[in-house]
């Protein structure tokens, strides 16, 4: 009795939940921001309302350009983006933001900067910019990243940056959410900054080296170029890599070489915009309904119906009482019971 | 009809690479190094041969004290590792190392460094030092030195260090794979490798400023003792925090201040010794655990029987005709029918 109560009570819960993750995605097409970034936080939150929202809106979403932008700290990703963002609305486009900080995973956290960008286009509706804190694990950010991109371009934005500060695999995670991988450089770091780099120019499609007013900026260029050529990659993974990415030298701070970066960004959206998904595409759809699937699995091995005989299987593991293969198979048999 | 016969012959094979895991598991418990090797190789491949192997030495392992050890480049890992090294063994320690690279996960390959101390230690057999190249996304990495790791426990290593190059969430996943975890600091860096370090220190139990004999080494210790008794922080994690960390000070060049470190490690090697797993095994268990299941349902998706299914769905959500969460309530639905 009691527990058929609170079965019913759950329901309802969860009948609401999808309600008002309906209604805030109705609202985000009819381009109400406020309820934009509402939705946004359920994505960060992983919470329910996102699901109903997602359902509702995701097969409006595939239009938007998706661009990734990453690189080390101090290349001067924020200001780069805000001077595309400059550029595009000059062109009568729209434009969102998505900044991800995946280098602090426990505590998260907006970025440095953030509020003054949003300050300096806070009357204008076509710009949209949002910090993302980085819970969880590096897969999470990923799935969680795609969502909100996922959102945006529902919303009907013309692009969707993705900056990502730090250097490593994370940011090879978050560029997998972008058609469009730009990886900035800064003109004369040190030998062992250059290894580092090595596994970002990896997925980059647009190389940019930024503060191109220093001296040394047009040497960087010229040694990323040489670099690149001798590397020549092979598509090692899924991505398209149609040719060895072009490399630009700018200046953010004052706009030098700003549309040359646009031009290349038209030239690989007129690129991609062709047929059918490619595989940049296809590997992020794949992604996301993974994260999806293994989400529902774990949320069905830890519910009430299956949490002890989860736990009690862990801890054999844990005290190397089974193997973890056994532990595996055990659990995959319990929550595809039914 | 011939099906059947391939299949038979797949069953065959996979007869095949089961009982040579064994094999090289029963060689491995018997001390043969070489048959060690080779299947940490198949480990870093995530061959089946791992899997017969890991059923058969998983159950022996437990009793190597697991000590993670990270921190950014030039903070010098590797002689640290090797001070450590000398220390144990002069007590008559056996000492394992995995060496982890997670920032150039495309490529991957063995760590500058690691051919010249193997060299220095190659006639002793207690002594027992492995690159591993990252392949994969971060999790796989995560899971494949949790993998090697449990092997070499079960091998009979007192020590096993996971010494990690990099910075930011892949270190941090690796950490996972330790019972405790040394973060490394150089002396006198900026304002901005600081930020980055917060999510470091973190996952920190005992912190190193390494090249003590520099100037700025104890301003660097005080800074970050300083540093951690503001942050103070609660356990946000499933790892046991019991106290903040110890923060201290060695210059591995020369050797001074590590038979300090050794000394803090044993505290915490017999802290940790008894009763029942605690959070940091379990919550490995888990991800080991979690792996392994992830990776089943997934090939059991790409089989011959579901792939083409699993792949309509997936080219339908990359086209924006069925959203994420349907897809994977597909997916799901096809991995679980029997």
């Amino acid at each position: 009795m009691g527990r058929r109560a609170t079965d019913q009570r759950r329901a309802e819960r969860s009948a609401e939940l999808a309600r008002r993750g309906t209604e805030l995605a109705d609202a985000t097409l009819r381009g109400d921001r406020r309820a934009l970034a509402r939705l946004l936080t359920a994505v960060e939150d992983r919470s329910p309302v996102a699901e109903s929202a997602m359902r509702r809106l995701y097969r409006k979403a595939g239009r938007a350009q998706l661009v990734g932008i990453t690189g080390p700290p101090g290349s001067g990703k924020s200001t780069l983006v805000s001077a595309l963002i400059g550029q595009l609305r000059g062109a009568g486009r729209s434009v969102a933001v998505v900044a991800v900080d995946p280098s602090s995973p426990i505590t998260g956290g907006a970025l440095l900067g953030d509020r003054v960008r949003m300050q300096s286009y806070a009357g204008d509706r076509d710009v949209f910019i949002r910090s993302m804190a980085a819970r969880g694990h590096a897969g999470g950010l990923a799935s969680t990243t795609g969502a909100a991109v996922a959102v945006l371009d529902a919303a009907g934005f013309d692009h969707v940056f993705i900056e990502t500060v730090g250097t490593g695999q994370s940011e090879v995670e978050v560029a997998a959410a972008a058609d469009t991988t730009v990886v900035l450089e800064a003109p004369e770091m040190g030998d062992e900054v250059q290894a580092i780099k090595a596994g970002l120019l990896e997925v980059a499609d647009i190389v940019v080296v930024n503060k191109g007013d220093r001296p040394g900026a047009l040497r960087t260029a010229s040694q990323l170029r040489a670099m690149l050529s001798a590397a020549a990659p092979a598509a090692i993974d899924d991505r398209p890599r149609p040719k060895r990415p072009e490399v630009l030298v700018t200046t953010a701070t004052t706009g030098e070489g700003v549309p040359e970066l646009v031009a290349a960004l038209e030239r690989r959206r007129d690129a991609g915009a062709a047929g059918s998904a490619g595989p940049a595409r296809l590997a992020r759809a794949e992604a996301q309904v993974w994260a999806i699937a293994t989400e529902r699995l774990r949320a069905r091995l830890h519910d009430r119906d299956h949490r002890d005989a989860t736990e009690a299987t862990l801890r054999q593991v844990a005290d190397h009482e089974i193997d973890p293969y056994a532990g595996a198979d055990r659990l995959l048999g319990e929550a595809t019971e039914t």
